[in-house]
């Protein structure tokens, strides 16, 4: 057990939760490896949602509510920090989840689908039993797409995404929205949103945006995506990393 | 296989030792974390020696020629990355090796001292079969101490150390020397010399500065560490992360 008062307890709940679906199986080795990348980037924002990643935030969700067929992707990492916190945004805007491993098992896949039924998520797209289409000729593991979701999505939210697979979704023509705290991660640099955040911050942000986005019209959500500028707010975010100084 | 022409080839090749390292069970899972909060720091800094470090480097290897009893502290990352370098530096400086673990198993233990031996060095100190103390009255594991080396140390170099275990040593009235990649982590912080850099780049530097500084007189080296002040170099550490601006 982590004491509470330890200085860096939200920091070590957190890199236990990832240890444990390491130990769960279904998370690959070089996840946690991403974790610590991760940890180091957000101790260096601050640990907080900074004011480029609250705009990034509400482009997002305005384009999430304005697509035909979004699609929210999930991986072992945020299977491991986010699982509810990703259905109750899937249920807030009627996005389908999709799985979407870069180490794709059937063994891990079978584990995600299992523990996102066990929250009460019974149609995850992208399992075993789901009829896949593979972005390139060789069936790639690493290029699936459920035929029901991101095969034919129009905008894709990654969080925590490898910049081969970001790469390949953009190459079939998706937009993509990225949860990303590398702003110079070839993954930030190709989305058409990059959320510079923690996914655990990130995500119930978006979900409360989501509710009150809800009742306004489709000028006013097209209004904020036509204000947001991915360049200019990446270089923003960019600005928002110190080394604090001793 | 990682192709050579990737452009994170040298960070991936580091990446897999440690993963490897992890499979071969010398490693422990947070090990893996850390190992991912380092890639960013290195990243940052730009994955090289900066002139801090070197002049962090020369007082190290200045301190350890002037002691009575210096002692190389391994762990799991250490001995993944640079298991050779850290011999040859032993060898340079005369210094024994000891194995130093936070999460300290027989098993790990047995691991690494098979490592060492089968690269050569047959004598490491911390290993099952030592005599060993323990820095507090309940036999705590992540306090050890061999007799022969630690516990009458009167240096120590410990590359990529817990923040508790540098304390225990620090109080226990040693002079610390660490390298530890954020200069802003407790170990840095309370080390008396902190080199700021990656192991794989520091400890074979160091063994070159050792082969130079041994022709030199005690005036020389004396003369070196009188005129590093690890707070003022730690600053100037500091200033050299940097997030590249796009």
């Amino acid at each position: 057990m982590i004491p509470k008062n330890h200085p860096r307890y939200q920091s070590l709940v957190l890199r236990d939760k990832v240890k444990n679906a390491f130990m769960e199986g279904y998370l690959a080795d070089t996840g946690m490896i991403a974790h610590g990348r991760g940890e180091t980037f957000d101790y260096l924002i601050g640990e907080k949602t900074v004011d480029s990643a609250y705009n990034a935030i509400e482009a997002a969700v305005a384009t999430i509510l304005l697509a035909k067929h979004p699609v929210l992707s999930v991986n072992g990492n945020t299977t491991a920090l986010a699982l509810d916190e990703m259905i109750e945004l899937a249920n807030e805007t009627d996005s389908p989840i999709e799985i979407n491993l870069f180490y794709r098992t059937d063994d891990r896949v079978d584990k995600i689908s299992q523990l996102f039924k066990d929250h009460g998520y019974n149609n995850i797209l992208g399992s075993n039993t789901d009829d896949l289409y593979y972005f390139d000729k060789i069936k790639n593991p690493r290029a699936t797409a459920s035929k029901k979701g991101i095969y034919i999505a129009d905008v894709i939210l990654v969080p925590l995404e490898d910049g081969d697979r970001a790469e390949l979704l953009k190459t079939a023509g998706k937009k993509i929205i990225c949860i990303d705290l590398n702003p110079l991660s070839r993954t930030s640099q190709m989305s058409d949103i990059s959320i510079v955040d923690n996914v655990v911050r990130a995500i119930p942000l978006m979900t409360k945006i989501a509710r009150e986005f809800k009742n306004k019209d489709e000028v006013f959500l097209q209004n904020i995506i036509d204000n947001f500028n991915n360049e200019d707010n990446l270089k923003e975010s960019l600005n928002s990393f110190k080394i604090m100084k001793l």
